[in-house]
C-alpha cells in the first residue's frame, strides 16, 4: 500500500463522530507501518515470539551479532572508566555542537589518520549517535526525488528500510560467494545511470564475513570514478579481520573518488548500546564540498539527534588509551568462534558456507532445503528451529564458545531431525537444489 | 529552491570529466543545504561569527537555554552515580530494544503516572535519544503527502525544520501575549481541514515562559476533539514551572482527544547533553492504535538510533531516587532569574516583555527598533549587540545569576548607546511602533 499524494488516507473512527465532531482523519505513513515486518528487528521479534516458554535450555543467539551480553567480550575498562571520569566532571551535561564536540572530532581524525596515506581533517569528522544514524544521515542526504542508490546482496537490511523511507530507489548488485563475497563490479556497471548516487560496500562484509582486497577496494574505487558515483563505505567491523586479507579503509582511495566512510565504537570495542559513530569524507579533490553534500550532512544534523555529549567527551580517551591487548584478545575470540561455526556447518548436511569467515561476526550459510523434510525455505528453517531449538539460526560466531557449541550441535540436531532418509533423493538434480542464501537478518 | 522530480538536479563537476568518466551527479537535498541558516543552531553560530576575539569579556550565553554550564545548575550527583553504576555494571552495553528498556519503560510510566489521573501502561512510551529524536519520530510519521500540522507562533523553530523534511505543511497559530500566551483557538479552528493531523502545544511554553491553565489546556483537547485531529504536547520544561499556574500534563485529558506527549530529563535534571527522552500515548479511546499511528511509531524506531543503552538503564535510579530538594533548588534559582530578567528587561526602554515568565528558561521580549537610531529589526539587534557587546540576545534566563546581572547590564549599554535623542521622536505614532517580537531563536 503506496502513501497515496494529495491527502493521504484518512484513518475515520466513524463510531466517534458526532455532536459536531469531526472524525479522527491522521494516519501514519504506511511505509513504516508495513517496514517493521521486515527489518531486522522486526524478524527478531517473530523469531522470540515462537520460543517455547517451557523450554528451560537457554536462548543461543546466533543472530543478533552483540557478543556484549558475554562476559568473554567485555569491553575494556579503559572504555568504562573514560566515561565514569567523563560524567563526573560535570563538564559533558551540555549540548554538544551538533557536527560533534571538537575534541572528539579531532580524536576520530587521529585515530583514522593510521589508516590512510594522508592526515584526516577534524573538519571532515561528523559525529553521529551510532552507524545507524550515519546510515541515516547519508541516505537522508541523498534522499532527491528520482535518485538510486546501489546497495550489495546480500547486505544489511536497515539500508533497504533507510532507503525506502527517503524516497531512495534501490538497485542490487550481487556479491560473489565464489570470489571471496567481491562485488560483482559489471553489474555496478551495468545498473548505474544518470540517477544513482552511490555503491554501499560493507567492508569487513556483513552478512558475509569477508575482507576484501586492497585491489579490489581500489576497483571499485576506480568503477565509481568512472560512473560519476561516490562510495559509502560501511566500516563498522573495521580492524575486525583475522583472515589472510588486513582490513584496508576505502578511505584509502579518496583521491580516486569521493568516500564517506561510516564507523564507530560499536563493535571493535563491543559497544552496540554506546551509540557512538561518525561520518567521515576522505575526499582529497574536495568533490564533496562542491556538490554540497557537506552542507546536506551538516543541514540535517541541524535537525536531528547527536550522541550524548559525555560520551564524546570520553572518546578522545577510549581511542588514545585502549591497549592493543584488548583489541588482540577479542580478534583472537573471534578467530576461534569463526572457525568452530564453519568447520561444524560442514558436517551439517543441509548446510554449507561458501566461504570461510575472515573478519566481522557473521558468516553466510547456504541452506539446501532438498536435504530436509517439510522445510520449504530458509524462512520457514529459522520459524521451526526457533519453535523446537528455541534457537534461531543467525549465525554469528560473536558469542562465547562455549555457548556457540550448544547452538551449532541443537542446530545439527534439528537438521538431522528433519533430514530425509537418503532412498528419498528420486535425482542428482533435487540434491544440488541450489536456494537463496540463508542470509538470515543480522544486526 | 525546491527538490525537483524526476531525476534530482545534477551537480557535474565538469572539469573531472574525461577519459571516459561520467562528471558526478549526485547532489543532496535542496532543502537541507538551506536549512541551517534558519534553524537555532545556525543562527547561533552566525552570531558567535560576529564575535570580537579581541574582547576579553567572557561570552554571556543568552540565547541557547542549556544551564549545564554554570556550577549552580549542575545536575544531581543522584544521576551521575547511576550513569557510573550502568556502566560499571557492564550489563548495558548491549542493544536496547527499539521502544526502550522494559524497566526504563516501566520507571517512566510510574513517573509520568503522578501527573494524569490514570495509570500510564509501559506499553505506551517510546524511549527517543531526546526530545528532539521525539519530534522527528512524530513528525516523521505524520508526514503523509497532502498532510499539514498546527504549530505555535511564537515557537520553536526545530519543529518547522523538521516539518520541512518530512513534507508535512505547516500551518501557524498565534499564542496570545494579552492573554498570558494561551492558544488562539479561534485561529486554529479557521486553519484546521481535512489534512490537518495535529496541534503542537508547548507547555511550559518555549520560548513564552508561560504555563497555561487546566481549563486552558482542556479548550485545547477540547477544541482538537471537535477538529478531529490530535495533540501533540512537548512538556520537555515539565514541572519547570514557579508562577501561579501549577504544570498540567496535556496526558490528563487522553480521554477527550488522543495526545502524543514529548518529553525528557534534559530540562528537569539540567541534561540536554545525555539525550533521554520519550514520546507517550495517553489515549483512554486507543485511537491511536486503532489508527496505527503506534504501529507507525515502532516502525520508524525501527528504522532509526536509540539513546545509549547505560543511560536507559539508569533511568529508574534517576526518576526512583532524585530528591525533591534538587528539583526545589532549580526551580528557586529559575525563580529568582526569571524574575531579574524580567524587571531589568522593563528598565530598558526599546524592550518590553509582555508577559512575565512563569516556567521553562525563557521569556519573550518585544523590541521596539523605533527607540534605536540604526537598528532595523530584531535579527539586526542580535547582530551588532554581538558584535559590540560580545553578547546576544536569547533571552533565557536559565543561567547563574552574577552572568544574568553582567548580561543584562550589557544589553542596557548597547541599547542606551543606540537610543535615539529624544528629540529625534516626531510623532507618537512612531514611538508606538510594535514590530515582529524578537523571539530569537532558542533552544
Amino acid at each position: 500500500m503506496e502513501d497515496g499524494a494529495g491527502g493521504g488516507r484518512p484513518s475515520e473512527v466513524e463510531n466517534r463522530k458526532g455532536r459536531g465532531r469531526r472524525a479522527f482523519r491522521f494516519a501514519p505513513r504506511d511505509l513504516l507501518v508495513y517496514a517493521s515486518s521486515s527489518s531486522i528487528r522486526g524478524v527478531l521479534e517473530r523469531l522470540l515470539s515462537l520460543l517455547d516458554p517451557n523450554d528451560a535450555r537457554p536462548v543461543i543467539p546466533l543472530a543478533h551479532g552483540d557478543p556484549s551480553a558475554f562476559p568473554c567480550f567485555r569491553t575494556t575498562p579503559v572504555a568504562e572508566e573514560a566515561i565514569v571520569s567523563a560524567v563526573r566532571s560535570g563538564e559533558h551535561n551540555r549540548y554538544a555542537p551538533t557536527v560533534g564536540l571538537p575534541s572528539a572530532r579531532r580524536a576520530v581524525a587521529e585515530y583514522l589518520s593510521r589508516d590512510v596515506p594522508y592526515k584526516v581533517s577534524p573538519d571532515d569528522i561528523f559525529l553521529t549517535a551510532g552507524c545507524c544514524q550515519a546510515i541515516g544521515v547519508v541516505l537522508s542526504v541523498l534522499g532527491r526525488p528520482g535518485s538510486n542508490i546501489l546497495l550489495p546482496r546480500p547486505g544489511y537490511p536497515f539500508y533497504e528500510g533507510r532507503a525506502a523511507f527517503d524516497g531512495l530507489e534501490v538497485r542490487h548488485f550481487d556479491l560473489l560467494p565464489d570470489k571471496g563475497w567481491e562485488v560483482d563490479l559489471d553489474a555496478v556497471e551495468a545498473l548505474a545511470d544518470e540517477n544513482t548516487t552511490a555503491l554501499v560496500v560493507i567492508n569487513p562484509g556483513n552478512p558475509t564475513g569477508s575482507v576484501l582486497s586492497y585491489e579490489h577496494l581500489k576497483r571499485v574505487a576506480e568503477t565509481a570514478r568512472k560512473l560519476g558515483i561516490m562510495v559509502i563505505a560501511d566500516e563498522v567491523y573495521a580492524h575486525l579481520a583475522f583472515g589472510n586479507n588486513p582490513f584496508v579503509s576505502m578511505g584509502a582511495f579518496g583521491s580516486i573518488v569521493p568516500v564517506l566512510t561510516l564507523g564507530s565504537i560499536s563493535k571493535r570495542w563491543v559497544v552496540p548500546g554506546w551509540r557512538l559513530g561518525w561520518i567521515v569524507a576522505h575526499d582529497t579533490n574536495g568533490v564533496l564540498k562542491e556538490t554540497q553534500i557537506i552542507e546536506g550532512i551538516k543541514g540535517f544534523l541541524n535537525i536531528s539527534t547527536d550522541p550524548a555529549t559525555f560520551i564524546q567527551g570520553a572518546l578522545p580517551h577510549i581511542l588514545e588509551n585502549t591497549k592493543e591487548e584488548f583489541f588482540n584478545k577479542t580478534i583472537s575470540l573471534l578467530r576461534e568462534t569463526a572457525d568452530m561455526c564453519y568447520t561444524q556447518i560442514k558436517e551439517i548436511d543441509c548446510l554449507a558456507c561458501p566461504h570461510e569467515p575472515e573478519g566481522s561476526m557473521f558468516v553466510m550459510v547456504k541452506l539446501n532445503p532438498a536435504y530436509l523434510v517439510d522445510i520449504l525455505d530458509d524462512d520457514d528453517f529459522c520459524n521451526k528451529l526457533a519453535k523446537e531449538e528455541s534457537n534461531w539460526l543467525r549465525v554469528t560466531f560473536a558469542i562465547d564458545p562455549c555457548s556457540l557449541q550448544d547452538g551449532l550441535s541443537r542446530v545439527k540436531s534439528f537438521c538431522q531431525r528433519h533430514a530425509k532418509k537418503a532412498e528419498s533423493f528420486t535425482s542428482k538434480e533435487e540434491t544440488n537444489t541450489t536456494l537463496p542464501l540463508c542470509y538470515t537478518n543480522m544486526w
